[in-house]
């Protein structure tokens, strides 16, 4: 029995040093060094290479380093019956909220604005010197739902959407089942979009979604970048019904050299570090994970095929 | 009996009608309007015109619409003996909060680093994608101490410092009667100046302070703009003590056309509005004190002149 940790292009020493401390029984490889594959219960991925599940022939659970799971669950050799479970971390979970927090932030206090007469050396105050915003949170999961509860906690009038009904203190929760995606969009003017990536949300920010938004409104994206149809969104701000966008995540990242969005003065880029798994808080999920598969109880974070999340 | 209201050059309106409603059987006067000077009992004030107070001869109570009531204290017409009463409003406070928590995020996710690098057209993270922060708040009363607390249970590391020990949960609380504030100083990399405007605190945001912090920290002042010694925080931001400032308030405002902060790159200014009264919750306070000093209860955000807050 042992371990294989997959993350290519990263430096993992923290995560197998945190997991060798917790399980020092159990044998840590960080791939390429993969000496006996059929010993590997345990694989830890992030965009591991095509091919490779194919030769771990005695997995016993999979574990996403990340939030995300369509990089595990899109392979092809993914074995049917093996449990896929995902990183939720608190960690992670404040790395987000505080990105989140800090769009909003920037936006109620029209910090662009400051920033764009500082530059002309202009003093100008606004007539509103708090924007009102009305936030919707696309996404009351796991991730989304204690940053929607802590920005109603803030005093922020929050919004909330999920495809089924959910109840969080101080957030209006709409469920897919209850009404259209739309109905929800026109009560919000700043959408953050922390959906997971699924089929059913590729392209859910498109042109339909920001018409239904009152004009003016703002867009956050921290989820992924396939859930944006990217010409919608240059129509949308042309047309002047969105205000701004703020977005971590891109369809391509590296975002192209010649994209559209870099010298977009209505676009705010990041490249794509709103949360980062923290290694150390991540290795203790993970090895609880990897306990309670060998005797048996039911995982953490444990992800529905059928749903994708 | 009757109230002035005396704030030049801003539309008092919401605040008037507010305290009408409040208070339907006193007179409200919105400066010049001044039919009866002896019959002002109650003044509310924000940069009142030289020897204004000298005409009321039959105060009874002084409030000053913000947080600052030096404007008031240092007008030699000042009458001994008549209670000035500052502004502490909740809307104050999660306004204020809620622009220091955005300087924080701003520096905590290095924001301008990623708006620098989408100019240049490039996607770069750094290697900590949150900076390890210790803030300090400098003031941490009645404004301040309600900030540094939601900073600490936002899981921020926060330390404070006042004149008198203080105890705030989560926070680590040092007083002026036990430790120079240089010894303060050398513990946290974020410095928050919240401390009121007064003979003791000008200048305070100086060289000496700068030295103290360790090398690559950072200023914000949402304070006023006396508080900080500007030659010195050019200096320090030139030798790498500060690694950047941030402004809402300065000696003179609006900021001269020609002043070296304008264009300095590590730099950010705002044109003092990172809390602004809301005159419909402010009616609120005003109003009640109106009625305590009637019946001769004790007020609410009474000033010890002697402190000068």
């Amino acid at each position: 029995m042992s371990i294989l940790i997959v993350v290519p292009d990263r430096d993992v020493k923290p995560l197998r040093e945190s997991i060798e401390l917790l399980l020092p029984e159990v044998p840590v490889w960080v791939f390429p060094d993969l000496p006996q594959p059929q010993a590997v219960q345990l694989a830890i991925l992030w965009k591991h290479p095509p091919g490779l599940l194919k030769r771990l022939n005695n997995l016993r659970l999979i574990s996403s380093l990340g939030a995300g799971v369509e990089h595990i669950l899109n392979d092809p050799d993914l074995p049917a019956g093996i449990p896929v479970v995902r990183m939720v971390d608190e960690n992670i979970t404040i790395s987000m909220r505080n990105y989140v927090l800090m769009a909003i932030l920037n936006i109620q206090k029209q910090f662009r604005f400051y920033q764009a007469n500082q530059l002309a050396g202009v003093w100008q105050s606004p007539k509103l010197v708090n924007l009102p915003l009305r936030i919707g949170m696309l996404g009351i999961g796991a991730l989304g739902g204690p940053i929607a509860q802590f920005l109603a906690a803030m005093g922020f009038e929050v919004w909330g959407y999920s495809q089924s009904q959910k109840s969080i203190e101080g957030v209006r929760c709409l469920s897919a089942e209850e009404v259209p995606l739309s109905a929800f969009a026109s009560q919000v003017n700043v959408m953050v979009c922390l959906l997971p990536n699924t089929p059913e949300t590729k392209n859910i920010l498109n042109r339909g979604l920001f018409q239904a938004m009152p004009a003016g409104s703002y867009l956050i994206n921290v989820a992924r970048g396939a859930q944006l149809v990217e010409e919608d969104l240059l129509w949308a701000l042309a047309e002047g019904l969105l205000q701004e966008a703020w977005l971590d995540v891109f369809r391509e990242e590296p975002l192209p050299k010649n994209h559209a969005f870099w010298n977009h003065p209505k676009i705010v880029i990041t490249p794509h570090i709103a949360s980062v798994t923290n290694q150390v808080t991540a290795a203790g999920v993970i090895a609880e994970n990897y306990r309670r598969s060998q005797v048996g109880e039911s995982l953490l974070f444990e992800v529905d095929r059928a749903k994708a999340y």
